[in-house]
């Protein structure tokens, strides 16, 4: 995977943000779904861990500041219409704030 | 992985959609992020193929339905706060319209 796509050329939406999944690179599950704005991704890029922007409280989200449950970066990739990112991390402790490994722990 | 969750408690958003994350059940690799308004989903549930709603054309989207890669469904996952799926599905030959395995061949 030797092609990179700058960040000028992401689809941003009309609020600016793209949605980001993130995807343990250890064990490959799903984690979560999450947003970013150009400067959350900046940040997540800068800082080596997940920043997300927050809808609800309309601020920069650092994953774990308060629980501990930091995202350790090892890649962020970006899909075909860069309208999307997956986003691969080593997971310290539960991505959920219930405290399961991960978000998606119910079915429809 | 007991937990069910029904469809009216799903959180669409102001358009009606929610972003569905495929994952191929078998290899974990994630494939492509579209979108699901309630009737695309339950089609999807029904057909146990995925179909989405395309934004661009405004209208269904049944994957594969041209060229013939379709997404079998194992099961749909809801995450915490309801407004992100997960569909875990089996891939017949590409999920990217370039024909890459995966829409996420590229970097940031």
């Amino acid at each position: 995977m030797r092609e990179r796509l700058d960040l000028d050329a992401l689809a941003f939406d009309d609020r600016g943000l793209i949605p980001a999944v993130v995807q343990d690179a250890g064990t490959e599950e799903v984690l979560m779904v999450a947003w970013m704005s150009r400067e959350s991704l900046e940040r997540t890029l800068e800082e080596g861990r997940t920043v997300f922007w927050s809808r609800s409280r309309e601020r920069l989200w650092r994953k774990g500041e308060t629980s501990g449950h930091v995202q350790h970066v090892e890649e962020v990739r970006v899909d075909c219409d860069a309208d999307a990112l997956l986003v691969r991390v080593h997971q310290v402790g539960a991505a959920c704030h219930t405290g399961k490994r991960s978000c998606f722990h119910r079915r429809v």
